[in-house]
């Protein structure tokens, strides 16, 4: 519960294969809201009740996969403290200045173990969710724009050393472990749901040999029945879904997993139960994997472990 | 966010005029399990997906209302320190030892400016949600009982003083504001909101010359249909409803009000948003403090402002 | 079941007070189409999910109210034998030539005992519902502009001698009775509920001492968060709400009650439950009238047997 | 639209491989009501909102599959009628007793050019829907027991001859046709939905070499969320899912197809559409028939048009 501070998952520096078509997808289909573009090409977007002014970041390569995931903490004592912790705890740290990212204050960046790019800001600008804070309504015309999630939710990572990934997550960030998934030696984990909030998860991890993998970035929506009109908006728009609409075993959650243009998979998706840190973890064993993942079909599809960017 | 250690509501203790119709009332109707019955004749419910023995606590006495309202902390040396903060902020505190309330730790209790009794613990058994922590269905049998709420999530209290209620709330407990209603003075408030965590609400107050009084305790339901589904089951028992289905313009939620046997308003309600500390907060002004309370009729109806126990 | 030939409510026409007004609300707020205006200026509106040309009618009058409701039948064979079988029956009818209303065929216009005008026509244009008829999608953008009612459901007329309205149009135009509201005198029925259909009302009258009365014009909602989506729109536009959202006991629909800008109740609903010929008719008594018409509040307000137009 | 007097599906016969294991089955896990056995071992079922006496009837066989299917008709005169029609029609047709059933009047029983059974009636005992028909609740308790879907809804069968079906089916008995999915020939129809209502289908027909064969027998659930309730029910009670939820282009329902202990495949499924017969047939060519039958996926999967029982 953000004991260190940390607050949420801010933004995800994704890369897609060509430019226009990604911001066609993520504006018009996806239904996020283009907030700037920068000197670097980058396009960057949020999702409607957001209100700080970024939470997607896309930028053309060769490759599709995630630059960086960061997460916003509660200001900048807090992200000096947490740099001088994660050097302390033998991360090397670097410093991107405030304004590298549109609207953006300074951040800190970090490798974890499974050798993805992590980020930490104190900073970003204020840009309102379309309704006013004063007698606000509760929603507006923007989240009828596409799928139109409420917001950027978490991500599951592929990538080794999970256990190492755990520790730095639970030790310096404060972070807790909410589901696990544990192989058939009944000690080694294969996937961690990890929380800094009462959400039942804030960031994922599934180990994998090939380090820094992208699974999915999820966006929440409202209701079961806005995972329906997520699917049909995708079938309308010919987005390749990958599954759903289903639910997780872990979590809860109700879910469609899709790909972008690019490849990248990502999730829209509804509840999961609240959770607090001295819950005890719930834990899956292989003989219920499937259920796990898909809880109503019972076995995960051969693309689930396999195709990550 | 937990900031200070403080997680969640954890239980009310609510007075009741008879009480094998209260127990009847939470549940059969509102679809509490009972968990226990004590040698001062209380009894104990929790909601079917709490973990810890209890979160609803009801007696037989000639006035109904509410004796004390209880936050569960992160540890004994979260309640040591915050009952240390408490005393050096000025507040007198008590200490109720473990077992006085059945399986729960030591209490530290105190009073707010409001008037109300307020309860710190750390400890309390975890009796599980009925459902198994190794690879769990997503719910059980016992969510369709009665109306069934998944937890134990806010109350309203109304009484004096509240800006100092707030004060105490935030510098010593670590709450934020997250909505308030600010009277045509445009700087006294007439209700707080607060949370110690990303809900939109985990307390809230309205001010009030009599000290002490509850307007509601508030149940969690997983959608809109599960309150369509609670207003039905009202009907059918013959609950006295106060106001929905409906929406709430304060918090997005959906909402019941309706009353217990004993006159105790309750609400089940679903959703809110989710909110963090770094947002700033809502704001209502009095022209639009209908709209904020009841989104639909756009009006408060007589009983909110006046009918407290 | 249109044992007759009648197949549905095929059109209202409705009077307003101000026409550019309610061409913004039932264009905007309710989300109708537009379908054209005439030489009496008269404006037409469909649903979007209806095919044919219009469903609703308005005129500017210094009154507001209901011209007449017209039920489409299966062919203008049907049309010739009702207008027989009417006059047969002693009724007399007017013969409205086609094209009098845009896009729509001869009608046969007579009126009740309850004092309301009721048309049969057999033919009106099919411009479609955006959608095409072949491997057409589930819904479009149509379906989310404005409160978007799926199509014009049923009205609710207010009127003397409605035993004799009953017994026309189960013995002439071939409906069944689906739920009735006994007096005290428990043989004389306040309301009638009656299907041409499947669907649990198709028309509806209450006992009034007033003739030609509208109570009602219903439209159709896909679901109940499109009951509540409906609700917040209104709160949104100012719309007065009349009640809901709520349940009825009667047909089990799920409903809001609301006035356009001229005062002319309507009503949008979901569900009721689907119903057969050789269904036994409902019955309620009068204690038990409230829990029938509102069945959450378990009472009428006011409004529900006073305000019509 | 029941012009020919046929009302509605009224029961199914199916063959199971084991007996008990199928009660527990359609009792518990789908929630049927039994409602009574026979000297043929025949146990009969309803769902929880059917008046009727039975609309499931279950025998042990060595095949799984379906025996019969039959609707309900106005009236002993309609039946005579259709009978006489039948015969008139060059269909041969066979009288089953009053009683032969249990509850269950006198039978008409033909063959159709597929190959099935299909049987007329007008008599089945009104055995109550558990609520009382005067002042009703809109539910019961029972419609909580497992699955429980409101009713039998449809069928849809696989054998030759579709279109001879079709003739029959309008000529005869006054269905018509809703939608088709038409071969690469633009001529021949693959699939054909015919409604005798202004349901989307009241039965169904896909071409196939053999005949006599049961595609799925579908009953009807009241939202979208009630399909993701038995989705999860149907994972507790390891029932195999063969697709869902998801949605259906064809009608717009949305649908779990999954099998009984058998291996007979049903559908619970919510929606469609409700249509009219003056509406213009909604054709599906073979390019797009994936996104006809599942909507989200845009593609059928292997089991759907060969595995039948």
């Amino acid at each position: 519960m953000a004991m260190n501070g940390v607050l949420r998952p801010g933004h995800a520096a994704l890369r897609v294969l060509d430019l226009e078509e990604a911001v066609n997808f993520y504006g018009n289909v996806l239904g996020l809201q283009e907030t700037g573009r920068d000197k670097q090409w980058r396009v960057y977007f949020k999702a409607w009740d957001e209100r700080d002014h970024n939470s997607v970041v896309i930028r053309e390569a060769d490759k599709a996969g995630i630059d960086f995931f960061a997460f916003k903490v509660d200001g900048k004592k807090t992200l000096e403290k947490l740099d001088a912790d994660l050097r302390a705890y033998g991360v090397s740290t670097e410093r991107i200045p405030a304004g590298e990212m549109l609207e953006t204050g300074e951040r800190v960046r970090f490798q974890v173990p499974s050798g993805h790019m992590i980020e930490l800001y104190a900073e970003k600008k204020d840009v309102g969710n379309g309704i006013s804070y004063v007698n606000p309504d509760p929603w507006s015309a923007a989240s009828e724009k596409g799928i139109a999630p409420t917001r950027l939710d978490h991500c599951l990572l592929y990538g080794p050393d999970i256990e190492k990934v755990q520790k730095l997550f639970e030790e310096v960030l404060g972070f807790y472990l909410v589901e696990h998934i544990v192989l058939e030696d009944n000690k080694t984990d294969l996937a961690i749901w990890l929380s800094t909030s009462i959400k039942a998860h804030d960031i994922a991890f599934v180990r994998h040999p090939e380090p820094g993998k992208l699974h999915h970035v999820a966006f929440l929506l409202d209701s079961w029945e806005r995972v329906l009109r997520a699917a049909d908006l995708m079938s309308m728009n010919h987005v390749s879904i990958d599954i759903g609409p289903t639910r997780h075993g872990v979590t809860r959650g109700t879910t469609i997993y899709a790909f972008d243009p690019s490849g990248n998979r990502f999730e829209t998706f509804c509840g999961g139960y609240q959770t607090y840190p001295d819950h005890q973890p719930l834990k899956w064993t292989m003989d219920e994997v499937g259920t796990g993942i898909f809880y109503h079909d019972r076995k995960l599809n051969d693309r689930f472990l396999s195709v990550v960017t």
